[in-house]
């Protein structure tokens, strides 16, 4: 046993309720020990030390260095204590709150054994039913689709397939959005992730000068309330891109900031370094080193009232879900007042958070319901990329991936490949369209809610900011049309598939990588392989859908296939 | 390098903010491992793959299985990037959110650097003033003192010195408590903790029928309000222990819920198996088993509004925090409630929760701000009791137990020996006054807020209850006068080290448990030997205090030095 691998805690993602009787425990131990077996002990709390049932737990899976072993519990009530035994060679050890040791002192258990005192439903997070079949679609406004041809278009400083840089205002509108939801509905898509439409002087809207009037650029209240109403008609969720981190330096509260200094009332609403801001010396916190971003104080009760408001005023629209920009720049104590909020009024409302880093502290229940997954995001570029990791690596860093958070939290992840913070993602493969498939796919097999960046379908190309923002061709005169057969057909497994869980069972075989999800019918399995080399592989079951596989051989350099197991 | 042992996770035990700039940062390796230098490398995340600082981290602290390395930064700006660097004999590995490596890539920092993303002040937990120098007293009130001689004393049913058993009203009440403010305050004292005083048919009151009234048999609101005036005219605060988790069956709301079942607007307070609540049957959630005790439904926001006001009532009233009961078994969102509103109002309030078992889901900043330290007190029991563990074991469970929690959490913890739940303190040591006095040294030199429960100082004997609930022995015929003093020696060090930081390097040394505190004037170190064999120390600096330590040899089975190094 090695002493120093094994680790559990409860009330993490190592120990957590699915309801108030239900809970998935796992322990981590050594992936180079393979013990007996390994067991869980557990009763109420109370009756512990009489008697304890047992349970066999599963080794499912391994992330490099440690193996995982799960096991779901029903509980006869809410109150759980539990250790654990490992067998390993004719020894036996225990594990509790007191550690590794090779007995244990069942009289004193009280004060060792690990526990869920009182499992309250409140504490529990739920998933939003909307949100387990969801299929996004990201649309960064002024380049997806014009529809308003009426509108004061003084402000378009390019043509529709003119050479888009940073400073491009191309047209495209809330009108745009809303003619194209058929087109979208028909592809698949069931939900739509919109970059911000506030008023705002630039063509991404990042920096909002005015939270609750929609840009005249984009349209109105009417033109909003509109497409919210086509696009829910449509069956199609919308979720609004709100920037509560900073503003514009043009916003009315910072600009009386500018003029009165510590005078005036929003002088505490912004970080500032001084008696007054001052624009041009940037004495003040700002978002990364845009001076024309002042960085709101979320410290300050009153700039938590104020954009929580902001964030309610949304939902009462109509739209569907926040996705929170810069979120983890953020005090928790306004997410956990925003999101008290708005699931009081509006619980199937989605909470999604950008962050890039770790996120399990945003991720216990108080706070968001999941995020932007750019953790996963960056595993499918070092697999799919041009110098790709071993399959091996992948599903390792993808079970490490989906072991750091609740099952909940990875339900509710935006599994996307690219955006507009970062190149296209067909410029991580090197132009290969069959890898991009393979990568979209992996994107809607992995738990969480995959999400397209408009013209992946194209598919668009592009490096970083200002070239993933090129504007949609709706001629499609470059779209391929194999290319778009195949996209559709992947980002269909999601509804047709119908997953009964977040869980995956991931691993690499022979070099494939390997993804495999519960169904309502069975199972699905899907097999990547990047490695350059054909592999062969044995595929019992009806083929729901392959790209680039052959008579048991599965072919290199961007292959999928998905094999569908009945129950 | 053992791979297993790595460890570092930001926004957590391992690395928190004491301000919006500064930071305790912890490095955990294997303790076998003695790598030459281990660095923490960091910048402001916008900067970081362009150059960074660079600072050697200090090993600091075993548990017996792991070393741990700490670093405090001090920032320039709220943003805070960094990796570890690990040298050992010639080879070098770096540490990041990518895991353990031999190389590291800075151009792609950004996807795997450990992060604060921005430290906010409202996320910073605070330690109150008043808790850093107090030294808390448990008054179980009716057995402390008794005060009212005009009150209907029917209810008493045992002589003041007669035998307790588990249904004795001995008498005691607010107004004994009130004069004996001296005494206490003579002894040390600068805190008290009461047990439950509002309305209930039970010596100990934990099972409340009207939350607001003070209990007849103790006094009244007058009464109280004296008591905490004079106490705060002594410099003593007082806080009161808040029974949130259960009321008592003739509770108005449980009786209407009994009279009208699912029609009582209460019936969803509780959790009830049926339609009626039948206390014969017990058909519904109680505290362990005991049916008089009906579970408060904390999932239930209405219930959450009801006990949290009267959190505010106590507050208003004068008390300085609430000792939570049963604090584990309540829904975490009752539990971020009440601090928020507490805090809102009451900033300096304290907010005890009892836990026994692994606390720091509570303790994140957003619940309590410590707990009765069970964890605590399990080492003093197995170090200082009968069948002494070693002191390196000891040492190892007390740095085990300081990782666990931020330094804010362990200097608001409170270290009692025992307490109404428990056997006095001087059954554990078998009878030995030394080992009880040593006990009580630890607790106070250990970080956080030492607790006597009443009577130690005669001292008190008895085992669990209702032994360990004797009435107090005003006429002190059987004190002993040498403990005494040393009693009171001991728990006047709180005040005289004046401790700057709730930091302690515990280690065990030639079998001697050695604790160390950085003092405003330099340093103190306690020694305690209870190996059973003299051993020899050298002690320089002043002694401040000792217990059987003679020409620097440290005597066997309780024995305490206080050694002050003077900077």
């Amino acid at each position: 046993m090695n002493k120093y691998a094994v680790f559990h805690k409860p009330e993490s993602n190592f120990a957590y309720a699915f309801a108030g009787n239900k809970l998935k425990v796992i322990l981590r131990l050594a992936a180079c020990d393979k013990p007996d077996i390994v067991e869980i002990l557990y009763n109420n709390k109370y009756d512990f030390t009489k008697n304890r049932c047992v349970r066999e737990m599963t080794r499912f899976a391994e992330d490099g260095i440690f193996a995982y072993y799960r096991s779901d519990i029903t509980l006869q009530d809410a109150r759980f204590a539990y250790i654990f035994r490992i067998s390993e060679k004719g020894k036996v050890f225990y594990y509790s709150e007191d550690g590794l040791k090779e007995d244990y002192n069942f009289e004193l258990a009280y004060y060792t054994f690990f526990q869920f005192a009182f499992i309250n439903v409140a504490d529990v997070m739920p998933v939003a039913e909307w949100t387990k079949k969801a299929v996004f679609y990201q649309i960064f406004v002024d380049r997806f689709a014009r529809g308003d041809y009426r509108k004061d278009d003084k402000y378009i400083n390019v043509d529709w397939n003119g050479k888009i840089d940073r400073y491009s205002f191309a047209g495209g509108d809330l009108d745009g959005v809303r003619e194209k939801l058929p087109y979208l509905r028909g592809m698949g898509i069931n939900a739509l992730y919109l970059t911000p439409i506030f008023l705002s002087e630039s063509n991404h809207k990042y920096n909002v000068k005015d939270y609750l009037q929609v840009d005249p650029q984009f349209g109105d209240c009417q033109k909003l309330k509109k497409l919210l109403s086509s696009a829910h008609g449509n069956g199609i969720k919308v979720i609004i891109d709100s920037v509560f981190n900073h503003c514009d330096c043009g916003h009315g509260f910072f600009q009386d900031v500018v003029k009165k200094g510590r005078a005036s009332e929003y002088y505490d609403w912004f970080f500032i370094d001084g008696d007054n801001p001052d624009v041009k010396l940037g004495n003040y916190a700002c978002f990364a080193d845009c001076r024309y971003m002042p960085k709101w104080n979320t410290n300050n009760p009153k700039v938590r009232r104020y954009l929580t408001d902001i964030a309610l005023e949304y939902l009462k629209t109509g739209f569907d879900g926040l996705r929170l920009d810069v979120a983890d720049e953020i005090s928790h104590e306004m997410w956990r007042q925003l999101r008290r909020e708005v699931k009081e009024k509006y619980p199937d409302a989605l909470i999604l958070g950008e962050i890039w880093h770790d996120n399990e502290p945003w991720l216990k229940g108080d706070q968001f319901d999941g995020v932007m997954n750019y953790k996963l995001q960056k595993i499918l570029v070092d697999y799919f990329g041009k110098s790709p990791v071993k399959a091996k690596e992948a599903a390792d860093r993808m079970n490490g991936l989906l072991l750091a958070n609740t099952e909940q939290a990875n339900a509710m992840a935006l599994n996307f490949l690219d955006n507009h913070d970062t190149p296209r993602f067909l410029r991580f493969t090197g132009g290969n369209y069959d890898k991009l498939l393979c990568a979209l796919c992996a994107a809607v097999i992995f738990p969480g809610m995959p999400c397209v960046f408009y013209g992946t379908e194209l598919p668009l190309d592009g490096d970083g900011d200002p070239d993933c923002r090129k504007t949609f061709d709706w001629t499609f005169q470059n779209q391929r049309k194999e290319f778009k057969e195949s996209f559709n057909k992947i980002i269909g497994l999601k509804c047709q598939c119908a997953f009964k869980n977040a869980r995956a069972e991931i691993a690499a075989e022979n070099g494939i990588l390997k993804i495999f999800r519960e169904t309502e019918e069975g199972g699905v399995t899907a097999y990547f392989n990047t490695g350059g080399r054909t592999k062969k592989l044995e595929v019992n079951g009806s083929i729901i859908f392959s790209l680039n596989y052959k008579k048991d051989r599965l072919l290199n350099d961007g292959t999928v296939v998905i094999k569908n197991i009945k129950s």
